[in-house]
């Protein structure tokens, strides 16, 4: 019975290591866990596992790669297998290329994103542990987010990326964004896990991030979360809002290299037989936006 | 693969069977779906199955049955020999014994609950549709909860109860209650989705009901629900607090034969390989009532 | 011991009546008191005078006047002469000219606009009654705010309409937007009660109206009502955020003649001697909007 | 135009000073303004006087005295007449008998309260500060209220001293409890502000503390004050819920001598010509706590 349990970890690729580090720990709230290399490992309070975000010095921003935690050692081989079937090169990424991780079996999305699988990982509880736990930890920082929740990549066929992922990966589509005649895909959310998204896509160049997420727990901590933005005077995209799509409460907003971040609250819970949702391009403004109605240039442009 | 997708419906007895329609209608803002013999059929707006609710007059409360939804008709005869092979006798219920219902497999749990796993049932849609969807219906009414979430059993052995669902039916289990010195398991919180519990059991007399949840968004939406409570008179358990376990926002309070509801918010993205969080029984005060830390006397006796 | 107790009442100008009234019934949710020549009057929920909004039809939209309710009759001849003493002209209007009035003084503001100061008006009790009341009405419908709060006006000599309102209303002054060095005030920010503001003016067309705003509980209702105006389809001029002036929770929209409505939660409890809080030209962006951090075209253009 | 403005400040006896002066800086996110003698002067961050909050140690835990501020010094002597006419004795405490204060008129409560009347205090100025401020502190801790909001004092013959709030300090009253037949006065809550209420009388032995209460924002922030209760494990006498009377919501806890204290956020905007609302003694439950709708024996007869 494999499964992909979630999307684990995020690498990002940063101008300024220094000044991203301070971003991510300060501003977004995440603790560092260790460093190797040219990359800096941070995790969320609430997350288990040694690290879900690496930061890596590059000289052009945008996503290294993303990476799937499966339930067990054996859905490696299980999933190998059927992506090589889907006619994506595999590779097998050796333990600790990577501080703190197992082995891993990397790919190429039809988008053109780098993508792995893993099990393995290190093992550092959550900062409030599991033994009586209080709900949230009083040295919390900045916008403290639960965890990494998921990705939104652009990329120019939607269909097959989309294909992929439900045919070989097991994950299920939530919603969707058509042409009015229904022929085009221009957007895909997909879920794996009970959330409304744990990655999407849409209609864009190959290869680049849109944003990455971090889920908060309401609407209350997205406008503390944006409150805390303007103090520290990062560059917003998007203020405080909902999307009609998966419904959840919004605000976007750059990291010292250009990759768009956003804290994300809500969402529905997903089934695997929910029907899918689909958004006309007539209405892709209230999908988007769902109070301002209408994209804006920047969130359809910038892209890392 | 197999999975249990959702505790997909409750049955609950009821003594007056006009006076809990117009109670899980007006108040809790259930929609009703269909009658049939003496039973009531009921679903929450952001529902698509035909119902999760049935409300069958008897002469005494409590829980008449729960029904799990698997992912595809084979995982029942999957899910039928595990269930045979753990011990448990099965029986194959006929489609329409109930009202929009297909087959299912009928069991008794180790705590003495009628339980049933089942694929097939009618769909409804939800009230806000698949196609450009808003994100509630304004002609929501009462509390308006977005599903069934959860119900709480009581029984006398947790570990057998607890192996069950986790070696038959796939679960994990988010939380546990023990004795201190870790010897005598006196609560389980388990769940197949990624929410913090879909089933739970606390010790206590077999085939009982402690109360069955519905799943509301946020702590405005708990007391909120509090405040149409108060409207309508109905009685109430708990007033709005904090789970220790589970994090969640909660009130608790009686239907009219006197089984007990919640309204629920929060709760903490579940994964299979999270660490089980253990809760010892002198910190139980908290682990229950969060703000409160210590048990009611009501919260512990009154079960249907 | 004169005082003005609160904005009371505002009439706006309105293009298609029975549609601004299905507006402000349906979407906004006042309740209608009664009609009275080309006029309709109404109510929030929470107040309990006869009306504090007038729609009248007229053929350009806009304010056709601002009334202050004074806490005597006595006030009313002792605000008289303190007008007049300042230099403006006053006129008596009498009893019952509209709906369920008594004997206002009326004046026009150094800004041009019509103002009028009244003790007597019919009293209907809110919406919850005064007799072991609940918090809020089940029936209430809409975005359904406690009241009207407070308006913004524009107009050329905004020292001279403050000096008016300090020295001859015994208003204080919570909030200033100057130049960058200070010789020219921009905005003022002007209390009676202890909210942030009562009435506001910023550098503009003289007689002209920015919006009227209507008090909600908090960001949550904010927001109900951003998701409302977006099933409604009423075109928003500012979508959820922040203002660093007051410090409150707000959404800018167009009632159907043009004229711009605000839903408002928060700001602070402002006292007589509170320090008045100054915001320099060059921070105008995060005083008016604290996320964006920049003025919009819409937000200062749309005047009526 | 005499005016009280607020209530300025609340003088408490505590049994251990240290112990005190960290729950009230570390819990409740006070910051300590300056000592003199056995007392320690604190405020909010939201305030801008010298302190609100003093702490005397003494053997014996209650209300020392509490203080309203006015308008102008002329307001001193004009209500120290009105004092002395309603049969009141005043007596004169001059400037720096405490820290940082200016001149005061002392007098004592018809239920046997020590109350004064003052003008000047040293200014230090909220912690955003008066030049484009931002909403909130960075830096702020615990439960970091915006200001002391109100005390809730318990006395024999609440009609005089409701009398005498009203006849000479100019107080209006918001609500009252009365038994159900209306003859006797139970309970009697006062404002001069805008606010639900200033100060509060219940029924009981004369010159005790019931609570004296800090203004949060929201729900949220009443819930997170809540929250960190438990995790600095101080014992609640009333967790999250809602009054009937004001509609805010609230909870009480002790300090470290048994002083109740109250977070409170909420409450409606109250005008000197709204409609007092009555509670009648059969309706108290729901008057005081609209979810549980009972009193509970620790509210009644906890007092200091």
């Amino acid at each position: 019975m494999a499964r992909i349990m979630r999307l684990g970890r995020v690498e990002l690729n940063v101008l300024d290591l220094e000044k991203s580090v301070e971003y991510y720990t300060k501003v977004i709230g995440l603790e560092e866990t260790g460093r190797m290399g040219n990359s800096v490992y941070l995790k969320a309070w609430d997350e288990f596992d040694h690290h879900s975000l690496i930061l890596t010095k590059t000289n052009r921003a945008g996503i290294a790669h993303l990476a799937f935690k499966v339930e067990t050692l054996d859905d490696l081989a299980y999933y190998e297998r059927k992506i090589e079937e889907f006619g994506c090169t595999t590779t097998r990424i050796s333990s600790n290329t990577r501080l703190a991780e197992g082995e891993a079996v990397h790919f190429i999305l039809p988008t053109g994103h780098h993508c792995e699988l893993y099990h393995e990982v290190g093992f550092l509880g959550t900062s409030v542990g599991a033994l009586n736990p209080h709900p949230w930890p009083l040295e919390a920082k900045g916008i403290a987010p639960h965890r990494l929740d998921h990705c939104l990549l652009t990329g120019d066929d939607l269909k097959t990326v989309t294909r992929f992922f439900i045919e070989v990966l097991n994950f299920r589509q939530s919603e969707r964004i058509t042409t009015v005649d229904g022929e085009e895909l221009l957007g895909s959310f997909l879920f794996s896990t009970n959330k409304a998204h744990d990655l999407a896509f849409v209609k864009g160049p190959d290869a680049k991030l849109h944003h990455a997420a971090f889920a908060v727990d309401s609407l209350h901590d997205v406008f503390k979360a944006a409150d805390l933005l303007s103090m520290y005077e990062v560059p917003f995209d998007v203020t405080p809002t909902r999307h009609g799509i998966t419904r959840g409460q919004t605000i976007y907003f750059f990291d010292p290299s250009g990759n768009r971040n956003e804290a994300f609250a809500g969402g529905y819970i997903s089934y695997p037989d929910m029907p899918t949702i689909t958004w006309t391009e007539d209405k892709i403004g209230q999908g988007i936006f769902y109070h301002r109605r209408e994209l804006s240039e920047s969130f359809m442009k910038a892209l890392t």
